[in-house]
């Protein structure tokens, strides 16, 4: 079991394009509840299972396995109901490694960054691309955009 | 992944106490929803992580992973709302393997005896200590009983 510790993030350019690679990632959830969701997540040829357990805002409890990739697919197709797709680019600036998150699907037009943290206190540069804070808006979770698309949120 | 069939009865006595040794569970879960369970099990040193996708009322599709039993003992801790304690005996009879689950603590009072079948319409002798179906009762899945405990259910 880990800490993880994160902060979430909107992206108001598109200037950190030109300075990453981006990695497809599928997911889907069996667990939508803050205190214990369940997350099928395909990455290439590898698959994970990931449990986390919400502490605080920022904070969480995480057990992270390794399962066959042919099971989360079928996981996903039998017992997801969505799953959500993106392209994630790692990005590191000024110390910090940045995840940027572009949603495709019914979650197309979305842009997350985040950045995981050892301490809820640490501090960290800001890089310019960077927009307003959501960490304690819990709709831009994975978790929730898996059940409320964001093409589906009132405008 | 693997499709379990399974059916579920009541048992009307103590006769088949004689029959089998008990070995102790105790599990929890990170999801109820039956299109989606997910279940931490610990028995002895042992624990998995098992999730089942209901197809209909006597068929799962089951995925079940193997992981640190420290992992197991906190995701309970953390992250289940309850934990269902129960001795499971298992006993061979006319060609089948019977399980016989005696509850504890929330659920003490309980016995349930489970088959697992190889298809639907297999069928099978019943022990004479064998009592009511109840494989369509929802109420007498674990997953129920470890949010509505049986010693709480109305009489």
């Amino acid at each position: 079991m880990a800490m993880e510790i994160e902060r979430r993030f909107l992206v108001k350019d598109e200037s950190w394009r030109d300075l990453a690679e981006g990695l497809r990632y599928r997911q889907g959830y069996l667990s939508v509840d803050p205190a214990r969701t369940v997350r099928v997540r395909v990455v290439g040829d590898d698959a994970w299972l990931t449990i986390k357990s919400q502490v605080s805002a920022m904070s969480r409890h995480e057990f992270e396995y390794a399962i066959p990739r042919a099971d989360a697919e079928q996981l996903m197709d039998a017992a997801c109901p969505m799953v959500v797709e993106k392209i994630r680019y790692r990005i590191k600036y000024a110390g910090h490694l940045w995840e940027v998150d572009e949603f495709f699907g019914e979650n197309g037009g979305l842009l997350l960054a985040e950045i995981e943290l050892s301490d809820e206190a640490t501090e960290f540069v800001r890089p310019d691309w960077l927009g307003e804070e959501v960490t304690l808006d819990g709709r831009y979770t994975n978790a929730y955009l898996s059940q409320n698309p964001y093409r589906r949120w009132p405008k």
